[in-house]
């Protein structure tokens, strides 16, 4: 039986193992830090992907590919970028291996095969691709360049966790060239908003964009835009960022182009990325005691259609008419066909894996003419009639999918305060945690005083931050508005 | 204008290279052996990915995904396959860089980082996919496996060629595991078909499908399939292999299941893969000395209408309303509208491109009532009647589709010899290459011996090889059927 995770309230980090490795997302493998992404949990990053790729495509991106390794010179040209990246580098220092001559059978590296630069696997791809875009840009009819890639990235994290942060993960990240800093910042933001609209409308997970705080930045970033969004830990999960990086690669690069009078000037750049952290978010934004749960848009199964008690040619006979209804609606469904398990452990399997909808259809509701309906995320069953049916499932997808929305923007509304004294700040992250506004001095020693003190950072300046006159609550400086605090993974 | 490509006659290689770089498919990158794949190429990359991923679904194989760097000692288990590989490893030894203190501002690799088990960038991924099926596999109820991966490796290769063999190269491989001998021989052959299937039906790629001699096989197999194609130089390209791994990584990583008699037994593996090799193959099947030819169902844009001398608004709307129609029928159309370049120059750029139909749209023609239909395949150009216009070009997509085919056969047949003595074979190399169908004693020996003195390699013994009693080209021993040699990328 499915039963066997921790409760939320008891260990909510067993919790989320559990479900990653119930549900049968994910699991580690034999590389320290590596998860291996199993085909439930890879289906839903398939998922996302395609959503995401078309809403890039429909922006004007392209994809392309670049190296997955970084010679070192090139690495460390911007360096601010390779400051921040250098603690966690992946480094290739040998090419070939050969028999080991005291060990029969094994291999070593063979010393032979040094290599003379050594390559760094990618923590990000800038570096890779300004190097490249120098050769493709010349003058102003070059720009912009609209390029993503979907790619592996390593950063040697010391504490991992499946999905949240893994040496290894899976991202897609948005170079693109500009020829004025006012196109660049436009992209920027652009992408934020895509961010947003794919969280909120597909993940059903409410988010505050916002611009970080200087110390926050991205590593070689002018500005970073970030969306943030609150687990039911009451943590922030920083979901997606959206860099403007002025022309500091261009610089690091030399990447030059003749504006269209003809005057040489460095390029300006974007950078953005989302990964396969997004997973983790979408665990813990909806997930309860029962298992995994999903929204209907991402889920790789939308519907299960389950006989009770078990397959028999009639039964069989409507659900596969069921089956082909809602498929021809565009609709994920699966069919049931096992007849050893009991109808109790494959609900609690179901339930487990977080598919939106079932289906259960019984021999003596038949004759009645019913099907029993159950909701993954109400936990509602009803019975409706057969013709009913594949309407009523079929209309239960975007009442899920909101649902699960309003939900979520209801517990980050009950878990934001707005607080006014750091004693106030102190109280909340004691006993609720969650979102918290309040005003700060704008310096990067408060901030890195508060988050000593009390583990929360600053996860935003929210881009609609009133203006509102005030005090910091730790320094008493003036401050022209709140930003956002919490805890964060 | 684009015709500065060299003719295939004065130099093949070159003319390759050209293109890959005239029609903006790739670039090499500042890691050696390592390519940027460009826009343009990558999206020929994401519609064969498409179609495969579609195909291997459909078959009953799920994605997943498993760890970039596998241990030394995982790697090395299975003796044959890391034998095969060893000398083209790229190894992975420290985790961080530091600031190197004789180079302000530079980096150096921390020697403090060592890693106590040096990691090795995916060759191929058996040993750290066999090592999870381990835990993922008790009883024959948890068979068969049947799982996909698109991943980026890594194989140190000497000499690189855009596409056909770079150091790093994006690829699928699928890792089944099955209960029976026969189930994994079935799978193997299944997948053998799906690539045959792939390789004419989208790629417009005749190729022949036969088994690998002994010594030609995959490293760790015990039976490799092959789909070889004919490139225009006469060479031949291995375009996809499907293996059937007996019991040899099961062996090596200790994976036992209980079958339904309760024993335990070793499980059965295949694995398979086709990588970016096949855009190189692509490319050297249909291009001529224009430039791209490419098949339209693989082609990122089918058709490409152009407006001369330059847009204007009566003109533009007829491109706009045939655009719309035309991807109202599922076809991709790029609208031209660009009004700088002159029609010629413009022809020019997109025949090299490869796109399978230009439309003109000029004004006297339209007075008419005519547009002009021209074909990449052919070079054909016809005026016809506006409103036969999106019929006849939707319709062209398979007729274009079909003569590329076609012709791609009769090349190949016209390149393809049966030669009955050893004489004969040098002829036919020295002359015309391309297959050559002769009879082989079996031996390793003689198959060494015809390679060093030719440079042409068994390509495969075929599935459908009749038997034929003859006699060896090389050794006049007994032969019992003919197998294909030629010179191979």
């Amino acid at each position: 039986m499915a039963k066997e995770i921790t409760n939320r309230e008891e260990n909510y980090s067993q919790w989320y193992n559990d479900i990653v490795r119930k549900a049968d997302l994910a699991e580690n493998s034999a590389v320290r830090g590596c998860m291996v992404i199993k085909p439930y949990g890879f289906a839903i990053w398939e998922n996302m992907k395609a959503e995401l790729d078309r809403m890039f495509k429909e922006t004007g991106h392209q994809n392309a590919y670049f190296p997955l390794l970084v010679p070192k010179s090139l690495f460390e040209a911007e360096e601010k970028n390779a400051e921040g990246f250098a603690k966690e580098c992946a480094v290739v220092t040998h090419y070939r291996l050969e028999n080991d001559p005291d060990n029969e059978g094994k291999l070593r590296v063979d010393p032979n095969a040094k290599l003379e630069e050594e390559l760094i696997i990618r923590p990000t791809s800038e570096a890779i691709i300004w190097n490249t875009y120098k050769n493709w840009i010349q003058s102003y009819r070059d720009l912009p360049i609209l390029i993503n890639q979907w790619a592996n990235v390593m950063r040697w994290e010391m504490r991992t966790r499946p999905f949240l942060r893994t040496s290894e993960f899976l991202w897609q990240e948005g170079h693109t060239a500009h020829a004025t800093k006012e196109e660049a910042v436009e992209e920027a933001a652009m992408i934020h908003e895509v961010y947003t609209r794919f969280a909120e409308d597909y993940m059903a997970m409410p988010v505050i964009k916002g611009h970080k705080s200087e110390s926050e930045r991205f590593a070689g970033a002018d500005d970073t835009l970030t969306i943030e969004a609150l687990m039911q830990d009451g943590k922030a999960l920083q979901a997606g960022t959206s860099h403007f990086l002025g022309q500091n690669f261009a610089k690091a690069f030399d990447v030059k182009y003749l504006n269209s009078q003809n005057k040489e000037e460095y390029v300006w750049a974007t950078s953005w990325g989302v990964s396969t952290r997004l997973v983790g978010g979408l665990i813990m934004t909806h997930s309860d005691d029962d298992g995994l749960v999903l929204p209907p848009r991402l889920a790789p199964i939308q519907v299960v259609i389950v006989p009770i008690p078990k397959p028999n040619p009639e039964i069989m006979e409507v659900a596969d008419k069921i089956a082909i209804e809602l498929k021809g609606k565009g609709i994920r469904v699966k069919v049931d066909r096992d007849d050893k398990k009991r109808p109790g452990f494959k609900f609690a399997e179901y339930e487990m894996k977080g598919i939106p909808v079932r289906i259960g259809i019984g021999k003596r509701d038949l004759e009645k003419g019913l099907v029993e309906i159950a909701r993954r995320d109400t936990k509602e069953k009803e019975s409706i009639a057969l013709e009913l049916c594949v309407d009523h499932v079929s209309g239960l997808m975007d009442i899920i999918q909101n649902n699960l929305l309003e939900r979520a923007i209801q517990f980050r509304t009950d878990r934001t305060t707005t607080v006014d004294s750091f004693d106030e700040f102190k109280k909340v992250l004691e006993e609720n945690q969650g979102f918290i506004y309040a005003h700060w001095d704008g310096t990067a020693e408060t901030e890195e005083k508060i988050k000593t003190e009390t583990k929360a950072s600053i996860r935003c300046i929210p881009v609609d931050a009133k203006d509102e006159d005030g005090v910091c609550v730790y320094s008493g400086k003036p401050s022209r508005r709140r930003v956002l605090f919490a805890k964060a993974y």
